[in-house]
């Protein structure tokens, strides 16, 4: 009996080397060839060559080489506004005939009004509020086929491609590269976790079990017989800042290896990660580029990179600096998106 | 990049197919040989043949192999009271001298008189109450350091054996045979979620990632500059009843195309999963052999099997009769567990 299980984890391991070297064979090309050479580009490959080495000091089993990502800012972009901040703005207006009382209430007020700044001060709570408003009262497919709806068929007001088109391409590559090397990788967003559940899976190739995000209750029922999970207006759990270890803690049960971020809410996920016995990997994305992104840090209401940015300093903790180190931010167009 | 997903993706069903290879040609043995032939092994490997035969009717892709298993009594047993129940007798008596308030209270007052039937009155509830007050206020990795010892030294009263020897073989035979045919393998208990991750990986090969449970609150703190989590003396979820299919939605973001319980508690899990568009597999393991474990079901106090037994056999679940059915409970002494 125990000898089976040794023996499928052997063959587990067999064939994850069979990938990697598959993966070796067919990548002639760099792996992470949108990333400029630069400081951060080494010092991915060099922790990955790192822990993956068998007998070197750092060599980390396959099932801890767990690397969490955080999604708005980090794998897509969150200008002007979070993408998901434009869902509920899209549907809220979708549903205000039925609900005079929010243009007198925020903050739904500056959704109707187009008052987006007003709405980015509100912050992730603001967020919060429209999504249980403009999102509870139905059921959980009934709402993962709304999100596929919006992504299908909103648009990005500054590049005019579909939302989740405008994910950063070295990102994606940085992806399939731990993978490659037998990483688990995972998302940790402050966004909805059955929001991110509906595209994470074809946009990153990241399984609905490895999405963790916000979220709001839920309850299960009979409905003539036919169980469903309704989605309650009141809220779980704000994955963001300290909620994010709590959330890896609760959802992972093991210490990740790697974290990567771009803001404030992504300290205290990449501290834990930091804190591992053992070596870690802690990158923070720096939105560098106005032309090609868009340039903010310690003043942004969205997205803010103060303390998170000081500490990394401090941490000796990789930084990328996006109009330097990366050769190409978005897929092509007509790279399949 | 597109295609570069795709392709590890094809190399990952490759592999599997590897794994499926291998384990049929050691799998000279019957891979259920502690399972008698009876309609409930007929149905698994019927069940399991029907999902993994790819171009037919019921194939189920990969990613898909969703099981769910209750741990108490499903995959090992939960008499004279749950393990864990024990566990936390065992902790609140080594902390009683601190505490003299507790030879007055509920469920205290029953813990420390040795009144294991008032104890088991209690419920999930309590449990989760001593479960609180005996195991918080420390930091995550204290915890599973105690229950690791606990495990280490503590021995059933009946038995004589260490609680995690007391796994059903036959589950634990399931467990690999399914891996081995794809699936992708949870624990979803109403027992703890960090006490269960001390040791699914070492005895049922299933991470810390693939465990559910019931939680408490915890926070995330810095101490000296060194991140901790803390566990706070406060209910976060009860993973039980409706709570599971809530749990295994927030989780696991996907419906389980099997699941396999043994109570009350987890009749919702299953008819959330026998809802499943397309072919899935409910099973309840009913306890019948007094001799070789117990037997007990509408009127037990732990492990109450009443509704879930009437909609298991009005809606043709499989029903493990266990005396019947299994002709080994637990692993051999000398196996190695």
């Amino acid at each position: 009996m125990w000898r089976l299980i040794k023996g499928s984890r052997a063959i587990v391991c067999v064939c994850t080397m069979v990938i990697s070297a598959t993966c070796s064979a067919t990548m002639q090309h760099d792996p992470l060839s949108s990333w400029n050479d630069c400081p951060a580009k080494s010092a991915i490959i060099d922790f990955v060559q790192r822990v993956t080495t068998v007998d070197a000091p750092d060599f980390v089993p396959l099932s801890e080489r767990i690397a969490v990502f955080d999604n708005d800012g980090c794998l897509w972009s969150e200008k002007p506004i979070y993408f998901q901040l434009q869902f509920a703005i899209d549907r809220i207006k979708q549903l205000a005939p039925n609900h005079p009382e929010w243009r007198h209430r925020q903050p739904f007020k500056s959704v109707l009004e187009d008052d987006q700044e007003t709405l980015a001060k509100s912050g992730m709570e603001g967020l919060l509020k429209l999504v249980m408003a403009s999102h509870a009262e139905m059921t959980t497919d009934e709402f993962a086929s709304i999100v596929k709806d919006w992504l299908n068929t909103a648009h990005h007001p500054r590049f005019q491609r579909r939302y989740h088109e405008l994910v950063f391409q070295p990102m994606l590559e940085l992806l399939v590269y731990l993978r490659a090397n037998g990483f688990k990788t995972y998302i940790t967003s402050g966004g909805g976790i059955e929001f991110l559940r509906v595209f994470a899976e074809e946009v990153y190739d990241i399984p609905p079990e490895q999405v963790i995000g916000s979220s709001i209750k839920t309850n299960f029922e009979l409905r003539n017989g036919v169980p469903v999970i309704m989605r309650l207006p009141e809220i779980n759990f704000i994955d963001d800042k300290e909620g994010k270890p709590i959330a890896i803690n609760k959802f992972i049960g093991r210490r990740p290896i790697a974290a990567f971020g771009n803001s404030d809410g992504d300290l205290q996920m990449l501290q834990w990660t930091d804190a591992r016995k053992g070596l870690s990997f802690c990158l923070l994305v720096h939105h560098t580029d106005a032309e090609r992104e868009w340039a903010y840090d310690r003043k942004s209401h969205i997205g803010r990179l103060d303390n998170a940015l000081d500490w990394a300093k401090e941490h000796h903790w990789t930084i990328v600096d996006m109009k330097q180190d990366w050769n190409a931010v978005y897929p092509q167009p007509d790279a399949g998106n």
